[in-house]
Formats: C-alpha cells, structure tokens, sequence
C-alpha cells in the first residue's frame, strides 16, 4: 500500500532545533553541570583510563565489553580490516592528487565514500543487524589507513602498509611516520582517541543518524558525518589552542596577551564548552597525560591556563570559563608527533566509532528523520513571465 | 568569549520530527490538498512548461528569473563549468573501478566530494555569497560530467566530453550516449529535471542544510545530501515503476494482478505519495509529455494508472490513491533512452539545484542545527569491570 502520512499540525520549537529531542538513545550522555559523560553506563573517562580502544569500540558497536575471547576476535578483525580493498588502494593517489587544495577532512570524505563503494555496501534496512555492524567496523577499521595514505600521497611519500600486530592506536601512529611510537605515545593517542568516541548528541552525529533514517548505506551516513564534522561551528579543531600557545609565545606574555583578550570580548581557543559549567572532564585527563610527558610546551599550557582562570576571576567574576577538550589535546597530540593538520582528522579517527554506533542504532528503528519548513516568500502562483 | 548556551529545557516533538518546523524558506513549498507545489513564486509545473533548465537554476540560486543578458551569462558560465579540472577527471577510472559493485549515486558521492575538494570549496560561512553560489553552480555544472563519466567507465566506454553548445538537459543525454538527442527527447528530460528541481522540504534537503549549518563546505552538503537520496525510504526511484509495468507485464493481467496487490495490501509502486492527496502535478505533466511520444509502453502506462483508480474505487472506496512523480517519469526516461539505472542519478542532477538553493539560504542564518538525544539506559556510573 502506498505511504501515508496523517495530516499534521506544525510544530514550532526553537531555533536550530537547539533543545528539541530528536531520539532516545543508549549510547552515552553528557551531564554539563557535574563536568561528567559516559558511553552506554560507563564514565567515558574510567573506560580510557583502563581500557584499550578496541575494548571500547566493541561496547559500543556491540552493545558491551568484550571478554576475552570476544577481545581477541574482534582485535584479529579489525586489524585484517586495515587493510585497504586493492581497487581503494589503486584509486587513493589519484585522490590524494585531485584533493590537493583541500585538507585532509575532506580526502576522507572522499576515501571513506570509496570504500563504501568498493565494499558493496548495502542500505541499512536491507540487510540485518550483523551485516550493518560489520559495515561500520570494517569502514572504521580502515578509517586510519585511509588517512595516514592520503596524507603521505600528498608529501610524496609510500603510503605505509598497516600492521596487524599493532592495537589500532599504535597502528594508526605507526603508518602515519612509518616507525612503531614507543608505549607511552601509543597510549596516550589511544586514550585521547577513547575519549573522543562520542560526546552526546552533536551535529556530526546527527548528520549521521539522519542519513541512517532514509535507509541508505552506512557509507553514505558516514560520509555526511565527516562533512558536518569540517564544518566551523561543530567544532573539534585542537589545533587552535596550540595556535593560541604559538599566538601568546613566552610566559612573560601570557597576562597582557589574555587581558587584551577578555577585555576585547575576544574568544580564546580552547576555552569554553557550550554544555560544561565546570572543567571538561576530557581536558583533566588530558592534562594529566600531557604531565606524564612533561617539558617546556606542557609546563607553558599550565601556565596559561592558570593564568585564564586567574585574570577571568578578576575581570569577570562569576563567569565558569574552563579548558576545553581542544587545549591539552593540542598538547597530547603535538607530544606524541602529529602534525597539526591531522589533529582533526585524527579525532575523526576516533568520532567514527560514535557515528557508527548511532547508526546502528538509528537503524534499529526505521523511521525518516524529516522535519518541515515553513514558506514564506512571495504567495504564489505568479504567473510566469514570458521568456525575456 | 567562549560559546554560551543558556540552559536550556528539552522540547518533545513529533517522532522523526515530522511537523517540526526546521526553518522558514522562501524557496517553495507543497501544497498536498490542491496538488499544487511551487519555486519561489511561481508554479513549478508551469515553469517545467515554459523555461528552460537554466532558467529555472537561475531562478533558485539567484532569486529570480534571469533576464536575456543574464540568460546568456548563466548559459556561457555554467556550460564552461561542466568540463571536469583535469586532476578529477584523471581520478575517475580508479573511482570507477573502485566502485564497481556499488550503483551510481555512490560513485556520484564519491566524485562529487573530489571535484569540491580539487576546486578548493571553503567553509561557507568564511566566504561571501557570491563565492557560496558559485561553488553551487560549479558543482550543479559538473554532475552530469561527473554521472555520464562514471557511467560509461564502468561499461568500458570512454567518457564523451561536454559539449559548450548545447542546453544543460541536451549535454546531459549527449554525454550518456554519445549521440545528440532529437529536440522531442532533450525537452522532455529538460522538463522532467525542472519539475524535479525541488519538492518541499525532504529528507536529502535537510541534510543539506544540517550539513552546511556547521559552515562546512558546498560540497560536503551536497554529498551528503546524495547520501541521503539514496536511502530507500528517501523515495525518488522512478525505475520501480517501471519494474510494476513489467511485473504486469501484458494488458489481459492489469486487473488480476492489482487485485491481488490491493488485497494482500501491498504498495503499488508508483502510486501514492504522503503529501498529495490528488493526482500529483508532476504526473500529470509527465504524462502529457510520454502521450506526445505515444506508444505502447505510454497506452500500456495509461491503462495501468486506469484499472488502478478503478479498482481501488471498488474495494477500497473513499482512499485517494493516484499515480505519482515515479509513473510516469519512469515511462518518459525510458521513452528518451535512459537506462534504467540512471533514472536516480537523473532526478539527482535537477535536485543538487535544490540542495543548492537549500544550502545557499541556510548559509545566510549562520545557526547550527544540533537537536538533542535523551539517554534511556542503564543510570550511569557503573564502575568499568577489571579486564577479562
């Protein structure tokens, strides 16, 4: 029988949809006030404090932590899934070629539709549950290898094989230099990369689950995700808070340069979070890693960090103005090699098992996510003019 | 200063939004009751009437109906637009073969994110509308560059290069099969892509416009509106219907098979839509157009859409059932020598007008849109368990 759809009344609700609920969801939570987010009924920060990436990936693609025998299986998985399709891998300087002007973000756009393609993936109301999931894992397995090759193409350089051995942390840092990182580098992209996974609902996110909702394949909403994720106001650009440690330069700068700042209204990278009214708690962890480093960048970042907080209290007493995720994961990331321009990317490296993980479970309940817009140009019709 | 949200209290809606008002537009809207859905202020089916292609694009992206010296601008601009940079279409065999399990729109999603990254598409909300708009129309320009090359790569075939001196519609059909449609042929796919540009708000439109709320770039919107189209529950497949014709295959089955049909209760594709309650405009239009080709596939069509209305008057008095966009463009892109798996990506190169338009207005009310999530899982905290 054909679709039907029951009259309805309009619904008006705040701009952007900004409070509007637009699903139930078990996948994790932010609470702003308490400074806390989970995945599922974890504290997202106990999970990447104790846990390996592949630990968390599998509770969230799969709904709970592996135990061991699960751990090694999904582990053996993900890591033949590195490697990329020949027909991907054939196709990728050709890409990295014609993407040239643009940044890595949107090579991956490009990269991850391939795979897709290359993978026959089908709609996701098409296939079952396992099927969709395995999309999603083999698109986020081969998410690092994607990147790191697109960026090696565009200096040049080999692409460098994954390594199966490797857990996918260490894995993606090791194709992106092309030497194995030592323990605590390893370790420390991995737990920034945990920490990163989801963060409540955002517009990525929402991207992803509205493309999931029209049925088609897990590619297509990944790649949407990717586009809104290089959008400006999603934020997740760590590596502006490391342009602001370069902006304010040494310590003896660092009063005068956040004065002028605040007084001027001005935004400082790396501060401030829409739903945190305390410390991100992303930032504490961060910053406890990037002091395990140690040195003169991480002693710098405490320092103007301090300092914020201390010229905020005098200038604009009462206002919560903390470090975001962006300040001590510009740290992190710098410590551990990246280069700026793949600090984004890499947390996309990371969000991906967030989108995927909302894209299962959009497709559990298939319904299309498509609101209204209200017209209000000129009433029509107007007769056509005749052709001038 | 940082971003700021005022707390703010969650809003229950309608599920998947349906009825929501998203935003306010002055780029058309639908009205079910009469049968009747316009661009800007003017009725759409006459526009498919009495404009050409260009025009019509012109009318979306910049307002208004061009006038001669405007029209002959828009033609010179956006026939130059529809050679490829040379980078992408040096990419295109490797895309091709790297999606050759996969249908068109992916390989259409795939280069459609190439081409913006190779012409260096930035955020939207860092550029100025006019650089906002050309990016649409260069993109809008190249599709059909872009689908007929991928098409013919994948059989083997080289693509035919666009030719300056024809009409959009006309390019469209010449680069496809290599020969120049007749007039009869280029005008009713022309008038079938104008009636096609935009209907309403519809799932691929929202995510266009979700997308480039975040400021990303043209292209990162527009591929994830292809995403989005290519989800089944989207709609837009015109070769279903067509699959019905087949699967009725001769004029002595019509009755017995809808019969069947209508009382195991099963959709009758190309009937119905969940917003018209009349026969939809674009059918009746396209049909005029299939009648002037006449044939048996159009006297066979015609029959069908007949015993349907009949047929449901009898057992299911009182239900509007009639044919909708997907009869009868089915029938005309079969009549101009589409095949039948390009009948999608056909309606996608006269709906990335839509987007476009969509994406242009969104872009002048800088507001992310970002609903919210409500977690329905176990309370967290529970404490991460030890390592299995």
């Amino acid at each position: 029988m054909p679709n039907s759809r029951a009259a309805s009344t309009s619904v008006d609700v705040p701009r952007g949809l900004a409070g509007v609920v637009v699903t139930d969801t078990a996948l994790g939570d932010v609470r702003g006030q308490e400074g806390f987010y989970h995945y599922r009924q974890y504290s997202a920060v106990e999970l990447a404090r104790t846990r390996g990436f592949e630990d968390v990936w599998h509770l969230m693609v799969h709904g709970a932590l592996p135990d061991a025998a699960q751990r090694s299986a999904f582990a053996a998985r993900t890591a033949e899934l590195r490697r990329l399709p020949d027909a991907v891998r054939a196709a990728l300087p050709a890409v990295a070629a014609a993407s040239g002007r643009s940044g890595p973000l949107s090579g991956l756009r490009t990269a991850l539709s391939l795979l897709g393609a290359s993978l026959g993936f089908q709609p996701v109301y098409d296939v079952d549950a396992d099927r969709r999931r395995e999309d999603t894992i083999a698109a986020t397995a081969a998410v690092p290898t994607l990147l790191t090759a697109l960026y090696r193409l565009g200096r040049g350089l080999e692409p460098v094989e994954p390594r199966e051995d490797l857990p996918h942390a260490a894995n993606y840092l090791y194709m992106l230099t092309g030497s194995e990182p030592d323990t605590a580098r390893a370790r420390a992209i991995e737990q920034y990369l945990i920490s990163t996974i989801d963060h409540g609902f955002n517009a990525s996110t929402f991207t992803a689950r509205v493309i999931a909702s029209t049925g088609a394949d897990v590619a297509a909403a990944l790649v949407g995700a990717v586009g809104a994720l290089s959008g400006p106001l999603h934020g997740g650009a760590p590596s502006r808070a490391l342009d602001t440690l370069d902006a304010i330069g040494t310590p003896d700068r660092i009063d005068s340069w956040i004065r002028e700042r605040v007084l001027a209204g001005d935004r400082i990278m790396g501060f401030g979070h829409p739903v945190y009214r305390t410390r991100d708690p992303r930032s504490r962890m961060l910053c406890d890693i990037a002091k395990q480093f140690g040195g003169p960048l991480v002693d710098f970042a405490v320092e103007v960090e301090h300092r914020v907080e201390v010229i905020l209290a005098e200038l604009k007493p009462g206002r919560e103005l903390h470090t975001n995720v962006e300040f001590y994961a510009g740290v992190v990331m710098e410590l551990c090699g990246l280069p700026r321009e793949m600090f984004t990317p890499t947390f996309a490296t990371a969000r991906v098992v967030g989108w995927s993980a909302n894209i299962l479970e959009q497709a559990e309940d298939p319904k299309i996510i498509r609101p209204v817009a209200r017209y209000v140009g000129p009433v029509p019709p107007v007769a056509v003019p005749a052709v001038a």
